[in-house]
């Protein structure tokens, strides 16, 4: 994790832009804290209960970057006024007219950043639909605060290789920069520049114009995102570690007690070149079985077999005997867990027990 | 739920055989002390968290139903020599010796059921393989207890009609009784016979010879199996909360703010003649919109629409209004919450606030 955090942070110094990293892959101050640039943000959150959890743990600069919806936002005024400076995301006039009345009501202007579709991928205002843009701005410029405008590629995580990557990336970058010109060109101010996703970030070879790059998963980084090529195996910086309580032979079936509650239903690998089924094994250091995945999970089973089509062979394994798993996704598979058990490196030992919280409100 | 718990009840009585609910659906001891027989039990567990936290809570009679590791065996003891009378389960002479060899250093004797696999679903003894049971009962008996024999007609979930459904509970029924027997003809005790399933609990219109079923989400209920024509969607007893956060009109998407985070990523119904996607969308008092699917979601976002193939027209839902989501899967999608809102029918008065547990140790 360490290595990881690092490696992007030493990329954005020498695109020249900060690193606003999104704090719900880990959801956890002690991982918010080794993240972040400093004790106070900047950061990313996906609810409110992460801004308040991290706000409460004295992160001051945070945008909650999922559109808002009116009913939220006596609970973000409560953080405003507590403290944070929270910003709100966007993407319609109803939304910016909301923010302006609650702005007003309360006495204080709540900063809000108009969200941008760079890739079709869900959500967000299209670059070149420069009178809704401004309609959005202008409304908000009637009581609250246009703090920027704010785009993820999202279509980034089904793209395959550095060039492909990087033109994600720079359609990300031009999406915003279209924006931002086009909002400050109607006279209104446009001071945040908001580009990111985990494969853009490590692909982005010129982010001019933009003033800060979010990521997430790269924290711990996950099976899709080796799929990708974005890191390696080793880079993997989570995993689930399970125990064997039973064996199918005839079968090929070596039964673990990590199932889908322990792994997550998550199967990001399935459409990628390598499908890792639920999960790939490596033995209790760490090093992966070249061919051995989680071919199947139930609740609390989790199956293990010989990946299909290869002709490895099965190891050796006892009831009782453990086995590390690679997630999937990160994200996933980490909310299936209350806490994190820290280890250094391949050793066993565990330095710190790192809580994780969950929910929403 | 107090319907479906009635429900099931009355059916079991019928068949003349006692209820030990699987409390891993709900994982909340004010769940479980609705749907338990009595506050002490009987009740099935998949963890020794669960196990721990009940039997904390003053439930005694306590199977754990996954295959048990010896590692674990020190946690058993402890919960035991703590009043709860816990069963673990195996299907390996090596596991019956591991917990003999405990049962007589502590100097007491561990209860163990012999898993049968009556469907070739996932794990246990085939009941026809007379010599490893007995050998696994014998192993027992040299310091443990044989309390007797369990089987999971997992198969039920992909079966489809009240015939086939009785088929599998009938398979379950056989496979048990048919190892009782032989364990019984080698001279060894088998007072327990356990057969469990949601699917084949409410199927089963024969029970001779089994002395209990064990069954979970049918406190709940699901799409799932609603799909298997086990339940109504009135029946099913849980949902998520989502608010409106934003539009793609041209798309046909309503967005909320309930993704897989808040959903889960089971797709349980994918495979069922009625794809229900990541659930099925109803309004704030519960009554379904008959075509309207979370056809998609991404972590913190659901993407609403019409069922992919209908005509059915998406309704006019503003930013920041409410719909109820059915899940899937109860156990997977109750598994990304801390704690129940309970409602009374379609009032939306919270009357009270039940919370969940996770985590496995």
């Amino acid at each position: 994790m360490e290595r990881n955090i690092a490696r992007l942070r030493a990329r954005l110094d020498r695109l020249g832009v900060s690193l606003r990293p999104h704090l719900k892959t880990a959801k956890s101050v002690d991982v918010a804290r080794r993240v972040m640039t400093s004790p106070a943000g900047p950061a990313t959150v996906s609810t409110l209960r992460e801004a308040a959890q991290f706000a409460a743990a004295g992160v001051r600069d945070i945008i909650y970057a999922v559109g808002i919806a009116p009913s939220k936002l006596p609970h973000v005024l409560e953080l405003r006024a507590q403290g944070a400076d929270l910003a709100v995301v966007l993407d319609t006039v109803e939304q910016a007219q909301a923010v302006a009345q609650a702005s007003r009501q309360a006495g204080t202007r709540i900063p809000a950043l108009i969200e941008i579709d760079c890739d079709g991928h869900r959500s967000g205002v299209l670059p070149t639909n420069a009178q809704r843009l401004v309609e959005i701005g202008r409304a908000l410029e009637a009581g609250a605060e246009l703090r920027g405008v704010l785009t993820h590629a999202g279509g980034s995580y089904t793209a395959r290789g550095s060039e492909a990557l990087r033109q994600c990336a720079e359609a990300e970058r031009r999406s915003v920069v279209e924006a931002a010109t086009t909002l400050r060109e109607a006279g209104l101010a446009c001071p945040v520049v908001s580009v990111g996703s985990t494969p853009t970030a490590h692909n982005a070879t010129d982010l001019t114009g933009v003033t800060e790059v979010r990521a997430g998963v790269f924290v711990f980084f996950d099976l899709v995102m080796a799929g990708i090529g974005v890191c390696q195996f080793e880079d993997i910086a989570v995993s689930v570690l399970a125990t064997v309580v039973g064996h199918q032979r005839d079968k090929g079936w070596i039964l673990v007690d990590a199932g889908w509650m322990a792994l997550s239903q998550d199967r990001g690998t399935r459409k990628q070149p390598v499908d890792q089924g639920y999960g790939l094994v490596c033995d209790a250091a760490g090093t992966p079985y070249a061919d051995l995945i989680v071919a199947d999970a139930n609740q609390e089973h989790g199956i293990i077999t010989v990946r299909p089509g290869s002709d490895g062979v099965l190891p050796d394994l006892a009831i009782g005997d453990r086995v590390r798993i690679l997630p999937n996704h990160a994200c996933a598979t980490t909310a299936q867990h209350r806490s994190y058990h820290v280890v250094r490196g391949s050793s066993d030992k565990v330095e710190a027990e790192w809580s994780r919280f969950g929910g929403w409100q």
